[in-house]
């Protein structure tokens, strides 16, 4: 039993149930691609309709993957009662946000009965070739007892 | 002469050009409703498209609205051939992103030649009521001489 | 009955005597010169002990103080069996820190029963003016029911 | 010839020489254990005098550490005509500071002429086991023409 252990057996299927009632990722075209205890890799396509003034991907499109990336590792540890809901993040941005695809990549850095430490990494698939474009710090929280946060 | 004093005599005219051309804001339904010396006013409706899983307002849509509020609000100050890219930010969520209407603040904390610090906040309309769901911290950065960030 | 009234009813008591206890506020000279419900301003004078390479605050003394001012502005607020602690702060370094006093003002911006969202400045006095050197965000979080974390 | 390669060539004396003079890092005890390119390894023991209201080392005695460790590992690639400072950074407590000593382990993410994206980590030695208590995030710059900001 490592501290990365689920506390609700069907987590992948609660999580990939939750991933699919945020409206945001159907919008933005981002996909969950793999699902796994503390760990979630979502990707989206280049869409010129999320870029910011000089054509790349915006910093807010990057922010939404790496956030959900993030929430739903979280989530993956979670006790089938409890709701995950962000409470801080830092995102920086190490270069632009240029490719066809993006890559979402986030993890639990530290479990916890509240809040959940996460990291996440954005990859941009540009050519032939990958680079680490973003990096993000997030606070993630359990939420219990709330009808408005379930799931 | 203060420390916000812009170095481009049309810096609102110039702000609002760069501003349009941000697909991303076109697509989330963002207006600019206020440009002033170091200081950008942004506003949205709520769209279900845009939402988390609980059918609040996604993180990311919340930080796409505050990063271009501190973006702009820092290219309000920059010289004529200058390019504003984000470095890094950080957004803490206070409340839940519930309302009919969003409203993003940004200003100028410090300026500088080539990085500007900059502060934003994000209050939802709920019914009558407004009240401060999320603020950020941002570090922006002039950019000169690169073909692929002007304006 | 605004959202800032303080739970316990001696507050600043019982800040005082938790901020009598942080030998490192005592190592690096701080004193706290105002403690009110969700805000408390500390200060320290320079000194070179605290110095990184350049002759400067390093930006760990100034952390220190601002953490501090964040943690004691949420402690006023918390009831008499909670403890704080830092969950995460992000600080941005506007200018060195040269001068030879130093201010920290810390305020709640949004209180809560378990995280409490705060901000803080630094300010430092150089010859006759003062001026802006620093800025945090912080979340802090009340603990209750664990031995080593009281008061 | 990789990303981080150092531009210096003796930038490991270059880097000690610099670490040696910050006062601070002598205040709390901190030595540098090992300095590669991009990379900085510091510890220090735990002391009584920096420690917070529950005898934790404080998250002031933790930032200085990790700042030290992410300013100096960027500070391995720069030039000889450059010096370092830190622009911000986010600081993320997973676990209280308790221990007998403290290893902080800073590197370079993305390097840059101006801006260079760094991480670390804090991990605390407890009796026999040592583990994770803290993570940064720090963006640094390098700072050339300036007399007051050298070495």
């Amino acid at each position: 039993v490592t501290a990365l252990e689920p506390r609700a057996p069907d987590f992948e299927a609660r999580t990939r149930a939750s991933f699919s009632r945020q409206a945001m990722m159907a919008t933005l075209g981002v996909t969950a691609d793999r699902v796994a205890p503390g760990e979630v890799e979502l990707s989206m396509p280049f869409d010129a309709r999320f870029t910011q003034q000089h054509g790349f991907l915006h910093a807010g499109a990057i922010a939404s993957g790496l956030d959900t990336a993030c929430g739903f590792a979280a989530f993956t540890l979670m006790p089938e009662d409890a709701g995950v809901l962000t409470v801080e993040f830092k995102l920086s941005l190490l270069a632009p946000g240029r490719g066809q695809r993006f890559r979402f990549s986030g993890r639990v850095v530290k479990p916890g009965r509240t809040l959940v430490f996460t990291e996440a990494t954005a990859h941009a698939t540009d050519g032939g070739s990958e680079r680490l474009i973003a990096t993000m710090s997030a606070t993630m929280m359990a939420v219990t007892g709330r009808d408005d946060v379930k799931g």
